[in-house]
This record gives C-alpha cells, sequence and structure tokens, in this order.
C-alpha cells in the first residue's frame, strides 16, 4: 500500500511546460504529481497566452515571477536560480516534444513527457543518447499504467498462471470524433500531420494500448504488423481517426488492436484481454478496480484490486484499498511517483536502483514511436503486412 | 407478439436427420419447431446406431416404425405413405450435408439444414437450382438470427438511426477447445476438413456472424476481405481454431470479425457492435434481452425486448414479453416459424408472399459458403487481402 | 441435461381455462407444457368471449367443438368423451381460481393453477383435503423456479457451501403501475380486492420470491414477520403498490422482501441473494444465465448454466446447455413437466416417486397464501411484528 | 472542472491527529486535502506510539518538531508559534472525537473530523454551540458525497426530473466481518461500545448512507423509522454487525437501508436508488462513474461523470473529465475543498458565502448522530416504529 510516506529524501523542484487553464491533461500531471509530497509545482510556462498563463500559474500557487512566458525563459530564468527546477513536464502538442525535451535535457533538466514522445524514432535515439550522456531521466506519462491491476495482469502472466499467451485483444475507442468539426483547440492540432506527427488515433491513445500490454506482456514481442487506418471524416487524412492492426508475436501469439474516434458512443474507452492457453485475465479502465479472470472449465473470477489474495506486485501500489475505488489520478500518482524515484535514484547514481526499476522511461517512448513508424508503413504499402524490427 | 396462433393452415409433417440422443443440437431443432404447433415430429434417422435411434424416437413420441436407421430407409419409407413427411430437418455433420440435401429435394422433401450449409458454392449453386426446379424451401438454421432485438437493430439501421454505418465489429469466441484433446465425438469431426470442410472455426461459428450481420445490414455488401487464421493446437491444421477476418464494405465502412475456441475462460460467446456516424447499437447472445443503443453524446440507452417503445419488426417476434426472458429457444422457434411461412407459401404457390418473407434460405447459406470460401482464398494467399465475389 | 425424451409413457390429455388472445399469461403456459411432447392441447375455455376464445383455440389447433364457452361447459363436455382432458391449467383472475379449481378436482381432473392460489388458507386447505381424497395433484406455477441456477443455489445450501445461512435477501421490483390509470385489463382486477383477494404485489409478485426462497432453504422456516405495505396510488387501497416485509428465521437468520410495482423504470425484475457464514450466492431472473458467488475473502465467481462444474441438481434440468440462454420458457417447461410426472406417478398410485419427487404442488400455494394472510395481518396491526403460524 | 486553480487566497495551514501508519483512513485524508494546493500538512500527532509517529510524520514532510505525541501537545506547541496549524483534522477512534474537537475549538482551531461525529446528540449540541461563539468550522468526512454524480442526482431530484420522491432505497454492505476473530486493531474498538458509541454498522458505514440521502434529498424529512439490528457474531452484541432500517418521510415516501458487516463477499460496497412517481436513478460507489436513470417506459439511460449533457452541479465538481474514471481520492478531495472554502469564509466573516455553500458540517455531523440515536431507541423498544424527532 502506498500511504504517502516519501520514499525519497526530499520533494522534487518542478516545472510545467504547458497544461494551462484550457488544457485537457494539465490538471492529471499535477494531480499524479502532487499526490505523494514528492515534487513541489514551482514554476511554469503553462500558456501560449502569457498573461493566462501567469494568472494560471498564481492560482495554482506558483510565485509570480516563476510565471514564464515561453519554455526558453522558463529555462534561463531557472537556470540561475539556486532553488531552480530540476525536472519538468511537458504537456503540449506533439510537434513540440522534442525540441523542448532536447532544450531542457541540455540545461540540466530531467524531463517528464507526453505520448507520443516524438514523431521519429531517429528523434528518439537522439535524445536517448542526450539524456544518457547527462545522467538524467526521460519519463513518458502513460498514465494508465499505474493501476494496480495492470500490475496484477503482468504478475499473473509471468507466474504462468495463464500458460502460453496465445491471443492479445485489445481496443481504445470513444466517437467523440464522429462529427466532422474538428475547429476546437484539442482537436485542430490533433488533426494536422505538421503537429501531430504522422498519426491522430493511433499516436493519441494506441499508444497507451501497446505500451499497457509491453508492460503485461515484456518476454513477447511483435515480429510482424499489419495496420488498416482509414479517415471516415476525408479532410483528416491522411491521419487516421480508426485503424485496427493485427500483429503476429514472435512466439505464434496473435494480437489485434483497435484505435478509433468515430466509434459513436462508446463511452468503454480501453479494453484489455490477455489470454493464454489455460487462462485469460480481461481490463478495462472503465471499471479499473475488477479483473476478470478466466479458467478455462471453471467458474468466472473478478478481482478486486487491494484485496489480500491479490500478487505482491499490485497491493504494492495500492492507494485505497479494497472496496474504495481508485480513479485515473491514483494511477497518474503511480506514474509519477515512479519516476520520481528513478530521478532520485540519477541524481544519486544509483545505477543498480535503476536497473530493476520500472517506469515508462526513453526506452519505452521509443518502443511507442517504433510501433508507430511500423504502422503507418504497413498502412502506406496497402495495409499490407509488414516486420517490426 | 408471438402467441402460439398458428399462421399457417395446419402442422408440417416433419422428420429429423441426425440430431439424436448424443449430439448437441438436436435438442435446439426439436425446441424451435415444437412451440407453435407448426411442425409435428412423426419421422426421424435420429443416429448412427440404429438402436439407439429408435429407442431415442419413440421416447420423443415418434412411432417405432418411423424411426429409421438411414436417410436413405426415411425417404424411401415416407415416401410410400400418405402421411409421409413434408420437410425434414437435417442435423448431421457438414460433410453429409449435401449429399442428404439433394436426397431429400429429389424425394420432393423440403429441407431445413445446419450450418454451414455445404462445403462449396459450387454444391450451393446446384442444390439452388434443384430446390427452385421443385418449389422446395431449403432454410438454413441460424439459430441466434431470430431473437427480437436482431431485427430491433435491423430496424434502427433501416430508419437510419445510426446514420451512415462506418464499422462493423463482430466476434464469437469461446475457449472449449483450448486443450489439445480432441476426442470428444462433437470436436473430432470439426477439425478434420474431410468431415468438416475447408474451415473449422470460421464454419463452425463465424458463419452466425456474418449472416446476422447481413441481416441488420442489408444494404451493405463486402467489397475485400483479409483472413488471418491459425491454429493454436497444431494438429487441427490446416483448419482453424482461431482467426481474424478484417473487411472493406463498399460504402467505405470498415469490419472486423473474430473468432476462435481457443479463447481460454470466454462465456461471452457472441457480440456485435454496428457503429455508424451518428449512434451505434450493440448486441450480445449472452444478455440477448437488451440491446445497447449509444447516441453519440448523449446517455446510453438500454432497451429491452418487449417494451412498447421498440420498434415494430421487434416487437412482431417477441414470445415472451418485456422482463421475461427470452432464450436461445424463442430465437429458434422464430426461424422455424419463419421457414414453415416459406414452406406453406411455397406449397401454396404464393410467389408474392415469398418474395417479402424474411428467412434464412438457400442463398444465406449461399452466402455464408462464399464468404468461407473467400476466407480460405486470403489466408492460403498469406492472409492477404483478395476481393470478395 | 433435458432432451425432449418423454420421462412418462404417453402425452397429458390438457386443457386451460383462461389464457386466451388478450391475456398476458397464456402463451408461458402453453410454451411450457408444450415442449417436451408431455401434454396434448386438446381443450380449452380460453376466453371469457365465447366466439373469440373459439377461434383463439382453433388457430391453436383445438378442435372447434372442445373450444368451450365457460369452464362449465369444458368440464362437462369433456366429461363424457373417453379421451377427455385429464389435467387442466388455470390461468384466470385470483377470485375464480378457488370456484374452477374445485369443480375440476370434483370432476376428477388433475389442476395446474395460477398464483397466487386462493385467497384464505381455509381455502387452501379445503382444496387439499378434497385432492387427497380424490388422488389428484394440484400444481401451481411459480415458473420462475425452473430455473438451473435455481437448483444449483439449493444444492448449494444443502451441501453447506454457503455455510449457515444468516442473511436472505429478495426484491421483486417493477414500475409498469407508476401512474394512476389503472384502466387496462389486467390491471383492473389486480388492484381490486374483490378480483385480486387480499393483496396486490404481494400476491402477484411477492409469492413467487417467497416460493423460490422456500426451494433454496427448505430448512429455514419464518418465526415472525413486519409488512409495511402503502399504495402511492391511493385508489389501489387497500391493496398495496408497494411493500416491504421483514422476516425473522427460526435459526436467527434476517430476512428483507421487497416488492413494488411503482419503482419506476426498474428493469431488474428479481433478485436474490443469500449469505451464510462463509459465503454467499445471488441470482437475477435479469440475467438468469449466471450466479454470482461469493466466499468471504475470495475473487467473486460467476458460475454459468450447463457448465460441467455445476452441482447434479442444476445439470439434469439444463435444456441449452452451456453459453445458451435458457428463457423463461425454459424455466417454465421444467415446471409443466415435473407436474407432469407428478400427475403420471398419481396416476400410477406411485406413492415412493410422489414422496421424493419437487414440484411447486398443494403444499407450496398453500404456503404462499399463508404467508401473504400473515402479512396483512401485520399491516393491519400497524406494520408490527407478527408471529408467522 | 475543477483543474487545481486555488479558490482561497492561500493553503491553510493544517494538522492531523491519529491517521497514522497503521490506520485505513490517513492516506484518504491526506490525499483528499493536499490535492488542490488548499492545505499544507505541518504538523501531527498521528499515533498513540509516539516514536512512530514522528517516524511516520517525518516521511510525510512534517518537521521533526511538529511530529508531537499527543493532541494536548500538538495544541500547545503549535499555539505559541505564528505560523501554527489553524484547521486540524482528527482521524482517531469514535469515542475520542468528543474531547479532542472540543479541546481545538476551544484553541481556536479548525476541525474536520471522521464519522461518526459523537456518541450524542447532546454532544453535538454543545460542540455547535462552542464552534459557533468562536466562528469555527467543523467539517465532517463524509467522503463519499464529493462525487460529482451524487450532485447530478441532487440536481436531477431539484428539478423534478424524477416527479414526486416515493422510494428510497439504500445499502452498505461487505462481508469482511463474517468471521469471528475480532481482534485486528481496526475491528476491535469498532465492536466495543466503549470505544466505538451505541452502534457499530449503523455508525460505521450507515451514516454515510444517511448523508448522501440528505445531499440529494434535502426536501424530504424522516419522521418515524424502524431499526431491526443483529450480531450475528455474539461477541459484538449490543453492538450490531447488521441492520435493517425502515423510514417513513414526511411526504409519505417510504425507505429502506440495509447496513451490514456480515454479508459474506459482498464487494458491492454501497447503492442508492431514488424512485419517483416519474423515473428514478441509482448510483453505486463501485461504478461511480456512472449513474443509472430510469424514465418509465422509456430506455434505461446511462449518464456518465464529465459528459456535458450533465447538470451544471455535477459538472461543477468534476476533476477527471469524461471517460477518465474518478476515485475515491477525488471525492474526498472535494470535500476537503468545500470545508476549506468555509473555513476561509469562516476567516472572512463572510455569512453570505457561508449561508450558500454546501459542505458536510456539524449540522450534518449532528443529525447523523440523531438518526443513529433514533436506530438504537427503536431497537432497543423490540425493533418498534418511533418518530424521529
Amino acid at each position: 500500500m502506498i500511504n504517502g510516506e516519501r520514499t525519497i529524501e526530499r520533494p522534487l523542484r518542478w516545472g510545467m511546460i504547458g497544461g494551462g487553464r484550457t488544457g485537457q491533461v494539465g490538471y492529471k500531471h499535477r494531480t499524479g504529481a502532487l499526490r505523494d509530497g514528492t515534487y513541489q509545482l514551482i514554476a511554469g510556462a503553462f500558456d501560449l497566452d502569457a498573461e493566462r498563463g501567469r494568472d494560471f500559474g498564481t492560482k495554482l500557487g506558483v510565485a509570480d515571477d516563476r510565471c514564464y512566458a515561453t519554455y526558453q525563459d522558463l529555462i534561463a530564468g531557472e537556470a540561475g536560480r539556486e532553488d531552480g527546477v530540476e525536472v519538468v513536464s511537458i504537456a503540449t502538442p506533439n510537434f513540440t516534444h522534442f525540441e523542448i525535451t532536447k532544450a531542457c535535457l541540455e540545461a540540466g533538466l530531467h524531463v517528464i513527457c507526453e505520448k507520443p514522445l516524438f514523431f521519429t524514432v531517429a528523434e528518439c535515439d537522439e535524445v536517448a543518447a542526450l539524456a544518457a550522456s547527462k545522467g538524467l531521466i526521460v519519463g513518458v506519462t502513460y498514465g494508465f499504467t499505474g493501476h494496480p491491476l495492470v500490475h496484477q495482469m503482468a504478475a499473473m502472466v509471468a507466474k504462468g498462471m495463464l500458460g502460453e499467451i496465445r491471443i492479445v485483444d485489445m481496443a481504445y475507442t470513444h466517437g467523440f470524433n464522429s462529427g466532422d468539426d474538428d475547429s476546437a483547440d484539442a482537436v485542430k492540432w490533433r488533426t494536422n500531420p505538421k503537429t501531430a506527427g504522422p498519426t491522430f488515433v493511433l499516436g493519441d491513445i494506441g499508444t497507451h494500448l501497446y505500451y499497457l500490454s509491453e508492460v503485461v506482456l515484456p518476454h513477447l514481442k511483435v515480429a510482424k504488423l499489419l495496420c488498416d487506418r482509414t479517415a471516415f471524416i476525408p479532410s483528416r487524412a491522411p491521419l487516421e481517426d480508426h485503424a485496427t492492426v493485427l500483429m503476429h508475436y514472435d512466439n505464434g501469439a496473435r494480437g489485434r488492436l483497435w484505435v478509433s474516434s468515430v466509434d459513436a458512443g462508446n463511452m468503454g474507452s480501453q479494453r484489455y484481454r490477455f489470454v493464454g492457453s489455460k487462462a485469460s485475465v480481461a481490463w478495462s479502465d472503465t471499471h479499473p478496480d475488477q479483473l476478470v479472470y478466466q479458467v478455462q472449465g471453471e467458474p468466472e473470477r473478478i478481482l478486486h484490486h487491494g484485496m489480500p489474495y491479490l500478487e505482491d506486485e499490485s497491493l504494492a501500489c495500492d492507494r485505497m484499498g479494497a472496496l474504495h475505488t481508485e480513479g485515473l489520478g491514483d494511477s497518474w500518482a503511480n506514474i509519477y511517483l515512479w519516476i520520481a524515484e528513478a530521478i532520485d535514484a540519477a541524481e544519486r547514481d544509483d545505477e543498480a536502483f535503476l536497473k530493476n526499476h520500472h517506469y515508462p522511461g526513453i526506452a519505452a517512448g521509443t518502443e511507442g514511436v517504433r510501433w508507430l513508424e511500423t504502422c503507418v508503413r504497413s498502412a502506406d504499402a496497402g495495409s499490407a503486412w509488414v516486420d517490426f524490427e
């Protein structure tokens, strides 16, 4: 159980780039970071509108003179202070991730970045090298993977409770873009390749699916895949608002993944099913507190978070205890905590700790971008099978 | 509401081939046929074991001398009687469907046959011609499509309540063949191409999905498809115990269909989701009494069978009334009733009636076989896209 | 598994009183009775409107001259025939049950009657004595108790899988009478004490709950109870459209039971929860194919009908097999089958069989009426505790 | 939407009494209070074991010298500081609430206290008078009532969307005390009247139900009630581990409420159903993100938190946005926020604000204790009806 006792010596001095009043995701970052006293929000370049950003920041408790107009100002302003920020979260549109991340790392700051990380694997590799050379951490906010029952699934797979994995079934679909009006700010940049990168829903929501499957099935590798994507609203082309990806894993397992933002009316959001030769587990973020565990030939079992019968790996990251709902905020809090621990270890040059410490870092971010590149390659080849390499 | 009042003049004189004591499906045929007094079971060749078949048949109330050892005996024996059977149901393994159907039609009997109908489209065409020349009906027992909420979905699509159809998502998966022991009678013949035909789960359960989608979406045609099939239990190859089919419809809609008998522990059975530009409907035979209707941007709606707010097409085939569960037997009863009405019309040469009368007939059976042939063609080409023609 | 093989020598010659075209319950009787070839419908007095009843009966396949205008005519007409009915079902309003049942028994006919059986325990006792003296069966159509999972619960309780029973929680509520318009035929007689007897919802739906609890918990007896009833639509007083009953059982267990026809919008219908010192089971007729089994401290279990892990008592009365939904019609079919077996045994004077044969008979019907009388006694005493005796 | 912008000028200086490492509820207080930068945790008397409390407090970031051994030390130590605490949360066993609250108020501190507030209404009245005389706030942590959909229900009732309220159905049951081992710390004090007060489950969980119903139905008053309580584990008597309460409201509505800690295996926790003459709403904290809204005669509706179709009152307190699960922590955060706003207003003597500001305060706490007293009075009278006054 996580009960708020700090696992690192002192709070990290933390700043935010983006995530202002009009954004959707800023609050998730803050509620994740500020839960355990592990981060202190002391600076920010929250908004393209500098005045609005300042007003917002001060209402968050940030000092007026540390609410910056631009990320460059933030880096410069904080660099001169003894109590300057040491880690920065980036919650801006995709096309800015690469340049901001590089600038922060150059300035000696750890980075926590939204997904999809960058546009290309080449960019990921460049940043990975830079971070490594500086001894800095790059975390990626795959915010759903902090749920205790995700780690229950991973532990069950690791212990062989499902048998050999055969089938991976994943979907993240909603219908909020069923109509053709893309004028809202949060939609406009996501449907434009210049600002969103080479994908829309594959990057926006598909990467969540793919990363979570890596957490649960770390031993499986995709061998080849096929991506069939389309834009039901033509103005979104060449980006997609709907895609299906078939995957063959190296052990012979079959995967299918569906992402869509035109699945009219769907409030089911994410759902996962991992099937082995003996049993399966299924989880959805709609009702994240329960896990369906089905052993062939036995009654279905519903496992509830926080119950003593769960694996230690799941109980270790439970916050609310049985019967009390864990929300998305609790999941983000775990992600932020794990990244804080990585940063703390990096500061202490504790390589042994880092070796065994699990958190979504640069490798996970890179793998997500590689998967997106491969999906686009398949789609561009006429939705053909392509090797994943 | 169906309340048991006979819609045809008199009960049809009915016989069964197969469907004996050890089979799984015979009871479903009988409970479907005998619900409304539309059929009278008066003859049968129920079992390969003639003695057991006779014992069984008499316990069903069939006269001892009309429990035949073989289907040939049944045809011959009944032909000589003034009160001989006029329609026969075939509930035998796939490889016998074609020869028995032909023999029955030759003898002037209407036929009701299990799915998948035959092995090839050529066989279907031959039988269709024979039936047409004789003025006889061939019904196919797609037993799930009698559910009133299936017809609610069809009516909603027809009335444009979903908008333009964009996405078709279908699955029928279970885990009863997760293990490698195929020695049970009902499994053995299904996993052998000589007795099952060119597919296992695609034919056994996938054809249910495909036909139901035709009922709901009669105006959509598959333009091309891709089938990825595999046998997780190697001895089942070249047949499959798991397959995914992607489909592009002629209006641009995208479909995906999943069938599996190694989806360990899954008790969810069939589930369908039809998504349009405005709204979607979802239905599963696990909880067949309710339909999920989701208009983008509005609260989800759960529709219950038998309620006055449903479309007339759905209420017309309701048997139990609101709050009272309809079972699979009720669905089969509707299928059998609709086939009886077709037979009655054929006997009366009522072409006008037949023109507008909906039931799963030879055309539906043929379309299912064509879909299977196309799936196999795709799989054989390396899970490549192939035109559906 | 029930597969349609007749368990009695020959079909019973069966007639119906009531249950005509405009009634709600007639089809349930017929689909229950005609499923297994155990009954043959050969006569009826279906309707107060004799002409409509005749038209209806002939459409059910009953001979024109055996469609009678009144139940008296039916009794008289059939008495004179060698092939006359031997058992009659009564599906008429409550106030006629007693007189028709007595008349049928006097004429030597077995009776199957709707619930609540009669108005008073005294009437029940009189009929029980009459039936006993004639060697005739009186069955009561508690139609939900044929579900295989009801018998699974009973077997689990009997085997001690729940531990000592502590809590019984039952409800049967709907909202179809939320409005104040009681002019529909099916409502009018139910809200008038002259035609309905001393209760409305307690008798109409509460007796289903109470009888099912007796099936599951045959060893528990109610020691005292308290009934709080009210009529939210004043014109229904002194009858109730809403009632709560608290019960103390002789072993110290506590029960609560809720019935309502003004539970606006509720489509949940019946739900049951039986809690013991170790575990609980919960079942609802909304999703009758699954049973929730919860052992304290272990994952919840969902049991599905027809699965081999169930108790023999449940599998014995399964009709559709796993994954295939059982409907209310299947449950009625079991009730009718068990009553047929009782009638057959009574005809054969097979007392040994009858001793161990479970079906809802005159004792169950009497117990239901006794419970209603006690509820009314409590309510009349100001919703006070009264002994159940 | 709540996005973390502080609604009060500065963070409140906050301390905790109880809620240490071994307690269950401390983390909920902290995660509630620290979400929005509205409170700063700067002092605590966390644990009866002073050393463990100090170790714990420093790991929460509290200065070593402000981790006190006792609440008296905390009050004394902080009183002498300019930056001393101004509000204190009490998360200790019930029997200490009264004395600690009084001491804090006497020292000029605002108080946030666990439920049930005190043992008697007399104590509540005494504290209310004291707080009023000092201009201090007493908040009560009815932690579930911060959920946005609770306020959706309240708004729907207020706007007449349900019609006249007729039925209130509430339950909070679990099975964690099904066994007879009460030796665990968290159980031991709860089952002893000296430390728990006159009730066990009624106070521990029943008060949550009762308060939430007051939030949703502020215009309804209980006129009389009947409480039937029992201890299935005899050593718990005279306290109860199971109780049912029937209530008659002043408008004629009927309520029933069930609490139990021996409902073996139940993971359903809290569930509420409010039924009016036209429609009903149902909510459970198991799936708190959805609300079932049932208009009689229309399809059921499922409402999801954060969706634009909800009432303003619900959207105003949403934190995560549609599709993203709100957890119990989010609900607590709202409660703590509303109490902070009350404290801030009290400090500013802003009576106009306080008049219209909704939060669980001393009146709510008193009403809960009055309800408990009345339940005990009924139970002691043989589970008889008693007036609620």
